[in-house]
């Protein structure tokens, strides 16, 4: 019996490190039903996360249950076990599905027996939602045994969720700040805005031209809407002005891709993206900026987006100067092949405008 | 032994819900400290985190050490104790700091052990700081047991601390990324900048007149500093318009002190600020937006920054109007207590112009 219960408790607290060990809500979600299905010895469970403002429950992730159910299940407050659980916050062991006066309910086939137990996410006496264990493997009923168990899983699972909860939703505002912070400079300076776009054009083109994974062009796309971030950083008047700039102007303008990456930096998800963002005015010969990186050093994404952003630059009307004509600003880019891009970055480059001579005219 | 065994475990999977349960650095720390003192029985113990970037270990959190010691201790890889435990990644268990060949030194006299404990912080292998732990109460040297159950609380809490660092660093970048959409703000709209002094100069004056504590004063200067920053939402030709503004245009304007808060809501350190921020255009007698809040139930500090936003407003040349003079200002905000203001706050502010009429003035 002692041994038993040693047993447990080094099991909760394995489990314990387990699920804290990740703060992407995705992930705590997939190692809470994991455990918990592989202690309760059970075939089918869920958890379902309580939504504040619409008093909802929904599954958040869920084993042993069709696609179809997980997308579509909703509850609410009051209906039977899921939602008794959330009302009364208390957790639920019922022995016979089909008797037990409060939620009798025909038995659904997919459900070999009729126990089952239902134990509510606590954090701080509030319900955050619930996990519901179905089928143990044995073919038997759960036990009072199993509901300890259960109970000591999901207070670990209710702090690992919340903690989770927490970071994600920070790092989707921040994102959303981000994101208001790009339309900031759009507003401050016009060329940015239809820069991005065309450049992000170019960048995912190319990327396809040198067969990239989807994975990679996704980050490509999303460092082309992020790369000039930390312009917010430098002052109008520089970024606007119309004769040459002096030194100190120049490395102000220069810190941008870093500012940028700064400003991304916290944002985990985003991987590669930081990087991209950071390097993409780094020169294949080692003579860019921020770091002085060369070659294969730099990033791939990097690569294309000097090629492109150049060319960006270069075709559009700027402050201090009129655009080049394509073939002109073509021939630049052949021309800086092997110092300043990577060589084989602007051949795919000149392979997509061949191809799609369209592309480069709006 | 197994019941001794399953006390520990039990110990352990309360101080991991314990630990686990904030993801402010700072509490997290103090929680840690004051579960292992507790549990090792120990009258000293201490976290060093160790500082990626520099490589030094400084005091993060301590019990029974003096001030200035937790303030100036550095210490380095390679270093005795610490530094050994950091540059291994292995516990220590010194029996005699005085005999011991790695370690050898004369015990400082606030030691009365020459026994101590010193547990590395590990996260996926990585050391991230160390926690030490000198002086049993029971005046006797620590145990082999003593060092298997410091291991484990060491487990856990480098977890809790590792999500508190990355959680605390992310509210550090989202607060500077809010600062620069502020700045970029400050940029769209000249006028906003020298506003928002105005009115934090006016608010905390109306407030020391009214008495409020230092914490309230602290949170009305930060909400004058961001209660515009939902304009970032509104487009500038709107913003900058000298013609009345149409139905549609007001109601994009009403909705930036929504928008401000939205930004800051995930910023949970910020508390009672985004309150404020939020409440600053409600009216003391229920007609103001977003929510249509009255009288008590509208913040203090938001009732106080609507008299002052409206004072600085009508004392400043706007795009569509002149400036008014400050005795006109002053009539009509006269003329608005007990509608859309508080006529304490009215009174407060009044009170504050009086003892200090150069206040208005630049």
């Amino acid at each position: 019996m002692v041994k038993e219960r040693t047993r447990e408790l080094i099991l909760l607290y394995r489990i314990g490190k387990d699920m804290s060990s990740s703060l992407k809500l995705d992930e705590v979600l997939e190692i809470v039903v994991d455990n918990m299905s592989k202690i309760m010895d059970s075939e089918i469970c869920s958890i379902l996360l309580l939504d504040k403002n619409t008093e909802e429950l929904s599954i958040g992730y869920a084993q042993g249950l069709e696609e179809n159910i997980v997308r579509q299940t909703r509850m609410r407050k009051g209906d039977p076990i899921s939602g008794w659980v959330v009302e009364h916050g208390e957790p639920l062991l019922v022995d016979d599905i089909e008797t037990d006066p409060r939620f009798m309910k025909k038995n659904q086939e997919k459900y070999y027996t009729k126990s089952l137990i239902s134990v509510p996410l606590l954090v701080k006496d509030e319900v955050i939602g619930v996990i519901n264990i179905n089928n143990k493997r044995t073919k038997t009923p759960f036990t009072k045994d199993d509901l300890r168990f259960a109970k000591g899983v999901a207070t670990e699972a209710a702090i690992a969720i919340e903690n989770a909860r927490l970071f994600t939703s920070l790092e989707d505002s921040y994102m959303r700040t981000v994101l208001a912070l790009t339309s900031a400079i759009d507003a401050k300076d016009h060329y940015t805005k239809s820069h991005s776009e065309h450049v992000s054009k170019y960048a995912v083109g190319t990327a396809m031209e040198l067969g990239l994974s989807d994975k990679q062009i996704e980050d490509i796309k999303e460092a082309c809407r992020l790369h000039d971030l930390g312009k917010i950083g430098v002052p109008d008047d520089i970024l606007t002005k119309t004769d040459k700039l002096t030194a100190n102007e120049w490395d102000q303008i220069k810190l941008h891709s870093l500012k940028s990456a700064e400003i991304l930096r916290p944002l985990i998800f985003l991987g590669d993206v930081i990087d991209i963002v950071e390097q993409h005015h780094e020169r294949y010969d080692g003579a860019g900026y921020p770091h002085g990186l060369r070659g294969e050093q730099i990033h791939m994404g990097a690569r294309i987006l000097a090629v492109c952003d150049s060319f960006d630059a270069m075709t559009t009307d700027r402050p201090y100067r009129k655009a080049l004509s394509q073939d002109e600003a073509v021939a630049e880019i052949k021309k800086c092949s092997g110092s300043q891009f990577d060589p084989k970055v602007v051949e795919a480059f000149l392979r997509l405008l061949e191809k799609n001579p369209e592309i480069a005219k709006n």
